[in-house]
């Protein structure tokens, strides 16, 4: 009889131990659910011609970062306008593609994401690598950052 | 009389949360800090020709990820050997220079930076960009994920 009580605090604390990482465990997959989401809206969006579709994947902030080649363009209505100016038909935009995504969260509201990208065109296929930061807020995750190389 | 009790609550209050946002913020710029130490001991070793005192800079992991171009290499000893197949002369190594670094914090252990590089050799200059994640790892704070882009 001795026993029983220590038993019964040994099952409690295993259950409490157990479902606080089984939240913890679905809270992540969620956010890895959500950045997926993200992406394939803005694949989805270019593929259809919508370039402010796209553009919604990203932070709505001047400080939101665009890295190419050795060239930084700093802020979402820039890139918005530039994209506007370089992708002016459905034949420049082509199909995109993403592909090998590795997304990695580094705090409960911050991640990276490796992948390839891939622009199907009738004239060329340029394609890639990227590194996206995922930053959580307040309209859900939302890239901050984006280094982009090509071939 | 009455009043005195109310004040000084709102003192002490006051002096707890000035008192804990400081301490963050002395947390924050240590950790500023201790990046920007990492990356200058970059910078040094790889102008002595130093190859190992410049990848200590990177977390010596297997998922240690390096990005360039299309490429993606994986594994801190895999870099570090291919780091001394290509650049097996100090002509080659030439002299490092870093710039315009950006240093943001992403949580209490990871940030991303964002910064210009420059090799001066006497053939040629290349230089570009990186985006670089930093995790405070037990040895310190580390680089997990490079991103470099050339002109």
């Amino acid at each position: 009889m001795t026993r029983r009580p220590a038993i019964h605090l040994l099952v409690l604390t295993f259950l409490i131990f157990h479902s606080y990482t089984l939240a913890n465990a679905q809270t992540d997959q969620k956010s890895i659910d959500d950045i997926k989401a993200v992406i394939d809206a803005q694949r989805d969006a270019w593929n259809k011609g919508d370039i402010e579709g796209y553009m919604q994947g990203y932070d709505k902030s001047d400080n939101t970062v665009f890295v190419s080649g050795d060239n930084v363009t700093r802020g979402w209505k820039t890139v918005l306008e530039r994209y506007k100016k370089s992708y002016d038909s459905l034949e420049k935009m082509g199909q995109l593609e993403f592909s090998d995504l590795e997304i990695t969260l580094l705090s409960n509201d911050s991640a990276v994401v490796l992948g390839r990208w891939l622009l199907k065109r009738s004239k060329d296929e340029p394609h890639g690598r990227f590194t996206l930061i995922f930053k959580k807020t307040e309209s859900g995750w939302r890239i901050i950052h984006d280094h982009t190389s090509s071939a």
